[in-house]
């Protein structure tokens, strides 16, 4: 917070208003004087007494002179004590102005597009959410981020930290009601307390794509093929990103060899997450703490590095699950075309507890920034909720790293405000007759940047330049007589006059 | 919270998973039983050992049998405790399953493609703002209702509870870089602390549209020009809905008359805004006790009172501002072509304590609902913060008294998830095939929901009409020999059969 700064020492310079003292007498008053009570009692006029010598105010009443347009209280008269607040954002969250705003919106535009196309269902959910919904005990750095507080009604309540849990709620509450499979998708804010570092911030936008109700691995094959068709939307090509596929199912198998129970099973895949983050050796110590032998873990590590299916059907066998599963996106992925996208990785694990089955991350190939986004299958999620298990799979996308590969690869899209029209009257008195034409553009569905004050044409222009408006439609008091109004396509500069009934 | 309930008195049964036991030794121990430490530190077998006999496995390790795509972990071997969660939004909040959803977006469609044909650039704003950039003096209903709270830095924040302080904010940290006059428009969701009456939450979406940099009253004109634009597309005419408008500066020259401090002025129109809300002998007291004479409050009352700009011009006399502001903007209604909409009503004077000139709020015309949208003047905003002051007019339009005088009217839309296609194999062996049709046709710009799992005919055909889908899309054996699918027009039920190629 930047400190109380007196009205003297800071100048707050009017942008265009002429300052009037409407309020001679306390406008230059210190901001932080005490009026003492009852101080107005003394009634000056009354209003009946007002009126009846209305043309002759010269009272503290009547105007001061000057009159016109500019008259508005002078910036000094400003009553509450100012402090200056700090301009930025509250840290790790963002503004969106105009410029950044188009990006979101373009960015939102594709993934709403994609989703549409896979004919997926948009839902949304509270940004704030009761904090019971985010609370797993796998030691998940998701909970440990959670932006939690008490409510005026002694709730405990979280902004969002991602959107599943608050659709399994959704799901459990819909019950029966629903046709499975559902197919929905959602875009929505995040938030996570996280200590900043470069290009991380608390709040991001994430796009999530989930499908309920289907066992079957298609479902998964549809989810990334969904995410491969965004990516080649935007240019983004599988010599750029790929997918690293596993399943948790493979830890599992492996897990069960050593008879670990499975209620370790989440605790033990959050722990195996983090092996790119934190040194080998802390992983190890984490693992046996939980109770796993060293040798289980020797044996853990030495499966994860497997980067080839053949090898992990040498080491687990061809009738596990977790080989079948695999295979089959494999097999999938050939018809959907998208195999170059994806590749094989036991080390993917994914950092949220719940799931279950096949997992995957989209990875930069030049390996600069952190996952670009992240799924897999949750089919037991509903039943820690207390709801009937539904089985599930789903992906997030932030909007974050996507817009850093963009930069990266020269593929941010140039985007302008783009205005049809800019209307302008040449007197003031025509302001009305802009309107007129404006209204009647609009209704035929053109976009109008109308000229609301008395400009130069040289300033007008440059407007018009700046909107990237088509055409300057002109209303002159010649013309405007005849009902035309004067035209000029701004591209080509050609120029002419026209009746405002056939300005299409 | 609901109770914790065991495993055994909450039934979960599983949608469509055949449970197969892999841990069958604990999927059906209690569910909070305690792990002892190192418990797994003998190892049963290593993997080298385990590939080799992978055949033979009839061990642990080994697949126990039946195998297929069923195979997930038994419902009830969650591991977590299960508390039952409240599957209800958090009080006050909403979900938007997919039919509010299609609404909601709807909507905005709307709010965004008004603010287009006006030339408005989008922006948006954190949802988490520095508590500070709303706490104001003059006693507003809003801030009592802030959503506040102390982060982990200890920092104090709050969930916005309007648009138009960040709008202000980022004004200021932009500076001299923006190009007035500013035309933007935001559609953020709104929280506020409410005690929860029939039909008020505690969030809410508003469209806000702002212009900053004009004094003139064109600026307010274009403003309610744009509402009226709005309330036209979706089919509500001026026979059902009305403006109100007014000027604060009416209130203003009242109070100049009476000496009434410069700095009381917020905090009278904040008591005055509530005039409907409370006794008339609460507001009295409370003026009074600004330290308003009795005289005073009964002469403002009495203005308050008047619904005709000829009357008020009659009190307040010609030259002064409120009168000039007011007949300008009912002149400039006339040409924009809303003058039937619009009406004075001295009483308006908005919640907000920022408004400085005219005010206005959009009312339902049977005076069954609450404000429909409302705005004004707000030229001294910027300096409170220690930024340089702008002309600025806004407003701020609720996404939910706008549904209920939809719904009053019968004007709701009716909204449906509409696909292109629904493709479907015939066999499961021709998944990949079906994957294949779907992503021709994606890439083609055609949606389409893919059948992901073997079902019969019929559900194919119920669901189609769930979708809304035109086409069915059949991948057969026999047609696809020869590279062909076959396609039946929903709506006419013409079938034929067609290269892949070709279909469009």
């Amino acid at each position: 917070m930047s400190p109380l700064s007196s009205s003297l020492l800071n100048p707050r310079l009017s942008f265009s208003l002429k300052p009037l003292f409407l309020f001679s007498q306390s406008s230059f008053a210190p901001r932080k004087f005490q009026i003492p009570r009852q101080f107005v009692s003394a009634k000056r006029k009354t209003f009946s007494a007002l009126a009846s010598e209305q043309s002759s105010a010269t009272n503290n009443c009547g105007r001061s002179g000057g009159g016109g347009r500019s008259g508005a209280i002078s910036p000094s008269s400003v009553v509450e004590e100012v402090q200056r607040i700090d301009v930025n954002p509250p840290k790790g969250t963002r503004d969106f102005p105009p410029e950044d705003m188009r990006l979101r919106t373009w960015l939102f535009n594709h993934f709403r597009e994609v989703s549409r196309l896979f004919g997926f269902e948009e839902v949304d959910y509270p940004v704030l959410e009761s904090e019971a919904l985010f609370i797993r005990k796998a030691g998940e750095e998701i909970r440990d981020q959670l932006y939690c507080f008490e409510d005026r009604g002694n709730r405990r309540v979280a902004l969002r930290p991602e959107l599943t849990p608050s659709l399994a709620r959704l799901v459990i509450q819909k019950g029966k009601s629903l046709s499975l499979p559902l197919k929905w998708f959602a875009i929505g804010q995040c938030w996570r307390y996280e200590r900043m570092t470069r290009g991380r911030r608390r709040e991001h936008y994430q796009w999530n794509m989930d499908i309920l109700g289907l066992p079957e691995v298609t479902a998964e094959a549809e989810l990334i093929s969904s995410i491969v068709a965004f990516f080649k939307r935007i240019g983004i090509t599988e010599s750029d990103v790929g997918f690293k596929v596993s399943s948790r199912k493979v830890l599992q198998e492996v897990l069960r060899c050593y008879s670990v129970p499975e209620n370790l099973f989440g605790k033990v895949c959050i722990i195996i997450d983090k092996i790119e983050k934190i040194p080998i050796d802390e992983i190890k110590r984490e693992l046996n703490a939980t109770g796993l032998s060293e040798e289980a873990i020797e044996e853990l590590l030495q499966v994860l590095s497997i980067k080839s299916l053949t090898k992990l059907e040498e080491i687990l066998g061809g009738a596990g699950e977790a080989v079948a599963d695999l295979k089959e996106l494999f097999s999938l992925a050939e018809k959907f075309g998208y195999s170059e996208w994806i590749q094989f990785d036991a080390s993917v694990v994914r950092g949220l507890a719940y799931y279950t089955g096949i997992v995957f991350e989209g990875f930069d190939r030049q390996g600069k920034l952190r996952a670009i986004c992240g799924g897999g299958r949750y089919d037991r999620l509903l039943s820690t909720f207390g709801g009937d298990d539904v089985p599930a799979c789903g992906f997030g996308f932030g909007d974050a790293v996507i817009v850093e590969l963009l930069k990266e690869k020269g593929l941010l899209p140039e985007l302008n405000l783009e205005v049809d029209n800019i209307v302008c009257a040449l007197d003031y008195d025509l302001q009305g007759v802009a309107a007129e034409v404006a209204t009647k553009l609009r209704e035929k569905g053109q976009s109008v940047d109308l000229v609301l004050e008395s400009k130069p044409l040289k300033w007008v222009f440059k407007r018009a330049a700046r909107t990237n408006a088509q055409r300057l439609v002109l209303v002159g008091n010649t013309e405007w007589q005849k009902g035309m109004v004067g035209v000029k396509i701004l591209s080509s500069g050609e120029q002419y006059e026209i009746k405002l009934d056939e300005l299409e």
